[in-house]
């Protein structure tokens, strides 16, 4: 493998969704590359994502203290913007991917971290691809990032944990609430999780019950086609049992026709459409049908956002796989990705390994039938056991005097530009 | 005052809606009752609060070991169970309260302490009232608790402070995020919450946003009357301004007839009335008139539950406030709560007070104008002053290796009857 010829800069953007830990995956890839200023020379962060890269829109990151970098470990969201924007295929849209080039050539890069997740890598690993065809030498390296945690071959996804963490614990808290209620008032407790189609979030709704604390948990997966009939047969059994019982829904739960559950032609006084959530359709099918007092949750943003619960492991992958992106860009790899590696359960034992892009790009990783019980409302012993160690571990943000969390806000200083606009 | 005859049981119930600390409180009476067997014998507590007395459900808490008593500390919800059930008039139903003294009685029962909101003032109050009448001796005693914050008085609620503290942090992590998706994506976040009469958790939405930490945030007070034009300019202008904004709805704002916003007479594709929240209203109507991509959460029992995220002033306080009941009915006090008094804000200094019940039952307090911004969307320095220091302090449960918060469920034994059954 050969090595960058000289001192080269390095980009770094961020894609998609954020997550409460993508900006630990930025301190590791920033922190690594000023540990390594002979070989490295700035790092330029894509400000909006690649949406940066194209319009030459780049955020010097050499601006911001060591202090300010540090913080990004603990402060949840993207600190560069991120964006929702899919490149197209290399036939269908080469100018964009030139545009990357030249801009890349502009400012002496050749180092592009993107740190996403499926479609990101399939960018990531284009870049490579034109890097090869046009001869200027670009190394892609993808940092993992997603909180459906569907990429392969990595054990598990840097975003995911947190996330997971936030929801097993608001699911306790919440089973524990509406249990105190159950005699008089409610008795159904609805949460609307992330996931549309993957159900690795709504299985975390199950860590909220163990062996130490026995809770009535249902959970309505996408993987598995909703029943009305089964659904509600099982969620009165356990009122009958417990008293109460505690719902956790994904977003995309679907009917056999593949409609989502959501999707209920919702229309206003005035016949105008309105979009509600899965949660509220539960809920209402649970009062007409079984006649029981609910209250319904919409966690949206707030489970990504989650950094004040954020799982140890998880910020620590995060950190670990942004650091490990650089150390293989400066041991010549290309066209590759950090994974989490699981090497033991108990004590939970992980190591850094690589997987090719070419492997990792548009592979969605579903969750595996074994880890959702017979009668599709739970969670397996094994999904347990793959579960655990990803909660486990607290890392807390530093709160102020004013009771806050000390999350940094960056300077974000502009790059000079060297070319002419590019329309996107 | 005379001290009560003898050794005498103590009665504790929890009424209402539940709270991440009305434990503590628990805690805090079964704790200092303890310290005091020579003057109080056991604690019973009402399975499913007052309800529990009526039927004679009594639940031995001298059956619990000290650890688990110490653990109600850090866990959230009712341990013994609540319930909603508004005891009458005296005149209305005397036969009710004739039946507490009557249980009251069978268990040489002399203390009642009873931990919840305006109505359980109330009946407290009224407690004590007969039993100046019936002769029987019962030394009737509030605990404060209400996450609604609306009791007089006191200069806060036990309670309140924790759901400040996670909307406040919330709202700040979910403005991150959405600050990071804003040039391609979602531009408004909506977060609904609690408080269908009084914007005090509305209001600690706007502690999100601090003089080192620049945020864009409206809030909607079911103070305000809600202005459509004037709110979508106002959200207009902030996104113009910062690219995105934050929106803290309380579930209580209504339009100037008094309807709810949240009743928008919804129906599905049968014609079934749907019951959903404000937050989809507000972000459907953002839709309609200014086209922005929107996010929506409603928090629900996640915020009053969020005991991983309690406000350290709010423990103990919610812990002082119970003990101090207990000092007072052993000080010969009758028909009395403690408040918390604050005589201090920088730095924040607090003892307890002593209000009488007839002080406090059936009074709402609201919150000031001079709480709310000019404009009807902000929270002035003065809220501030407030608000910062019962948010201030962080009180976290411990963790199992398993990831999970350690909350204590009881083993709740009964106390055996001794009186015939009460139909309610």
């Amino acid at each position: 493998m050969a090595k960058p010829a000289g001192k080269k800069n390095a980009f770094y953007a961020q894609s998609g969704g954020v997550t409460a830990v993508i900006n630990a995956s930025a301190c590791g890839v920033i922190e690594a590359a000023r540990q390594h200023r002979d070989r490295i020379g700035k790092v330029y962060a894509g400000r909006n994502g690649i949406i940066g890269a194209l319009t030459e829109d780049l955020i010097d990151t050499s601006k911001e203290s060591a202090r300010a970098i540090a913080a990004l470990r603990h402060t949840p969201s993207g600190a560069f913007g991120s964006c929702r924007y899919k490149m197209k295929s290399l036939e269908a849209n080469r100018r964009e991917y030139e545009r990357l080039i030249e801009v890349f050539e502009a400012h002496n890069i050749g180092y592009f971290f993107y740190n996403g997740g499926g479609d990101s890598a399939d960018t990531c690993l284009k870049v490579s691809q034109l890097s090869r065809a046009t001869g200027y030498p670009i190394q892609a390296i993808h940092v993992p990032k997603t909180v459906d945690n569907d990429l392969p071959i990595t054990d598990n996804c840097p975003g995911f944990g947190s996330v997971a963490k936030y929801i097993a614990v608001s699911t306790r808290e919440a089973s524990f609430d509406v249990a105190s209620m159950a005699k008089t008032s409610t008795k159904i407790f609805v949460l609307e999780v992330m996931g549309r189609h993957a159900g690795w979030i709504a299985a975390a709704g199950g860590m909220a019950a163990t062996a130490d604390c026995d809770l009535p948990i249902v959970i309505l997966f996408p993987e598995v086609v909703f029943n009305e009939r089964h659904f509600l047969a099982t969620v009165k059994r356990k009122v009958k049992e417990y008293g109460y019982c505690s719902i956790v829904v994904s977003e995309g739960v679907h009917d056999k026709s593949g409609k989502f559950l959501a999707d209920q032609g919702l229309k206003d006084a005035f016949g105008h459409a309105q979009l509600g959530g899965v949660a509220p359709v539960i809920a209402n099918l649970i009062r007409d049908q079984l006649g029981y007092k609910y209250h319904w949750a919409v966690a949206d943003y707030l489970q990504r956002a989650a950094r004040h619960i954020a799982s140890k492991s998880d910020v620590e992958q995060a950190y670990a796989t942004g650091q490990a992106a650089v150390q293989m860009a400066l041991a010549g790899k290309n066209s590759v990705m950090p994974t989490v590696k699981r090497t033991s359960n108990r004590p939970y034992r992980w190591t850094i390994g690589e997987a090719r892009l070419a492997r990792v790009a548009n592979v969605e990783k579903m969750m595996p039938k074994s880890f959702i019980t017979k009668d599709g409302f739970g969670i397996t012993q094994r999904c347990r056991t793959y579960l655990e160690p990803l909660i486990a571990g607290e890392d807390y943000p530093p709160y102020g005097r004013d009771g806050m969390p000390k999350y940094v806000q960056l300077r974000n200083v502009a790059v000079p530009k060297k070319l002419v606009d590019f329309k996107l």
